[in-house]
């Protein structure tokens, strides 16, 4: 009936893997115009967006390696579903932000670039603000481990400790992000490559920061972590399509534990690894101080809402001023009825 | 260290029981500048707003009767806990109004009054608007029921049907609580009076509709009912002071139903009732749609939340737009480090 509140939005879907296709059918469910889209795999480039998002309609929009193409041809916002750090995403966001389109993204640091990027993060920032427009990330974190918690906190009259813990599946994002995690490895590898190479921050920092900066206070010291989750009995992995046997890698935990110069403490726990049956996506939190506070989702669908986190923001992002715009400097997403 | 977030504040405390001697501790903690007292009970007229508010030390703030007088005098924001209808509440909103005095208050109809209590609520946001404050009701419902639910939503793709359920404990909230909900009659009389008197909405209604009008639908229709909750087994009512016997009852379901004219619907159980040791404030949500998704909190601490959560409100209140400012019309409420 209603031609729905993206109908006047022209989106580019910029990445057209799992996360790009399953963004591109709640785009066309919220009645966006899509303009263009932009991949990069040879399967996919010169086919129609509709097909490869498996929508079982052809949506006239073909798949164009060449984003700078694209974008010259103009569009309100990029949906950009590529990579999850800010040094291998820059050059995209670049490719956006000056051709004048804002950007909305699940790349991960964009959250809160400004410590463990900070040198891409003030020169997007520039870039976008030259250009009249912004670039912001999203994804379940917005909702789940951000902005339901600085919520449940406006009930607190005093905050000691913050404790949060989260559980996705590894299976959910493919064996880019499998590997990454090194599942399937031995334990002693694990900490072999952890020790030679270290272990990049990875959404529970940069969410944390951005929970702490959205509640005016000021980090004094941020300590990270990581443990390898081992298997106690053998279990499939489904984006390696191996077996992992008892005692290798099937998961990891990322704790950020942040202190403020108030003298406040947060610690989130996110925890990613392979599922048994009837696992689902957990999300904890928990406040220690007057009063004392807690919150539980059973099953937060992190995978999906990621996705619908990031459609749903659009139109913040595109109202919202110049610049990089970390996810502190928005308010709450809301549900965009379609 | 610092001197906190209201050290500029100037407050009236309006209305000295159980919830104003909380909010005055809180405030006090935040270290905002108590400017004035209103009182009416001549047990606490004339006494030290400390003392009354079992501070365990004195203010400098006397207690006094007459609102016009304190008012007169000048302040920042009333923080109003009297009573819990608009129709009731009237003339001591006015009263701080027409003193240029912006008001927070824990009244429920004030959350969203505009089709419960129109007229009034129409006559005071004018006056507010006239007189260049602001009118606003906060407590526990602007976080549990209202702002963890839209956030939650903000990862929603498709919302079918949102159903809320949440538990307060009646003996929290003293005799005149616990009489307007019945407590201790037997079904019968109940069912009688409901039948004769009617069953004013309260709160969930309010809440409700406060949700559907934040997430820009439209109310197609409202359905209200009450039901008893009787007792199995005897149970002590701390607040009247007594035993109710088994089939009497211990507390009501107000239950309210929301349909929209999208089509989606809200249903929202609010149980108060007396509690057998080990209960507490439940609050639960559940939203059926693409995806499901689910919300729970096994303590919300009404009682305590509805004042902390009021405190936090109040630059919110000073900073909004003139006018009466149902809870729709503010962003999520927010944690205030003092």
């Amino acid at each position: 009936m209603s031609s729905g509140p993206f109908s006047d939005i022209r989106v580019v879907v910029y990445g057209v893997g799992a996360m790009g296709a399953l963004a591109t059918r709640l785009l066309v469910d919220k009645g966006a115009k899509i303009v263009g889209a932009v991949g990069r795999s040879s399967s996919k480039v010169g086919r129609d967006l509709g097909e490869v998002a498996g929508l079982g309609k052809r949506l006239g929009v073909s798949i164009e390696s060449d984003a700078d193409e694209v974008l010259t041809r103009g569009a309100d916002i990029a949906v950009v579903c590529v990579g999850s750090y800010l040094s291998s995403m820059h050059k995209h966001f670049e490719t956006c932000l000056k051709n004048g389109v804002n950007v909305v993204t699940i790349e991960e640091e964009t959250v809160f670039p400004w410590t463990t990027a900070s040198a891409h993060a003030e020169a997007l920032d520039a870039l976008a603000k030259a250009n009249g427009v912004t670039l912001a990330a999203s994804g379940a974190q917005d909702v789940f481990w951000l902005n339901l918690v600085t919520t449940l906190l406006g009930a607190s009259h005093k905050i000691d400790k913050v404790i949060g813990h989260s559980r996705w599946n590894v299976d959910d994002y493919g064996p880019e992000v499998a590997n990454h995690l090194l599942i399937g490895r031995s334990k002693e590898d694990f900490d072999q490559i952890v020790e030679v190479s270290g272990w990049p921050e990875f959404v529970a920092r940069q969410t944390l920061e951005a929970l702490v900066a959205r509640l005016g206070l000021k980090v004094a010291s941020i300590a990270s972590d990581v443990t390898a989750v081992t298997a106690s009995a053998q279990i499939h992995c489904r984006s390696l399509k191996e077996e992992v046997p008892p005692g290798h890698v099937i998961g990891t935990i990322d704790r950020t534990v942040v202190t403020t110069r108030e003298g406040l403490q947060f610690e989130f726990a996110m925890e990613g690894r392979l599922y048994r049956d009837g696992e689902t996506d957990y999300n904890f939190w928990k406040v220690q101080g007057e009063p004392s506070l807690q919150l539980s989702c059973e099953d937060a669908n992190y995978r999906f809402t990621t996705c619908s986190t990031l459609v749903n923001r659009i139109p913040d992002v595109i109202a919202a001023a110049p610049g990089l715009c970390s996810l502190d400097m928005l308010n709450s997403p809301r549900y965009r009825h379609h």
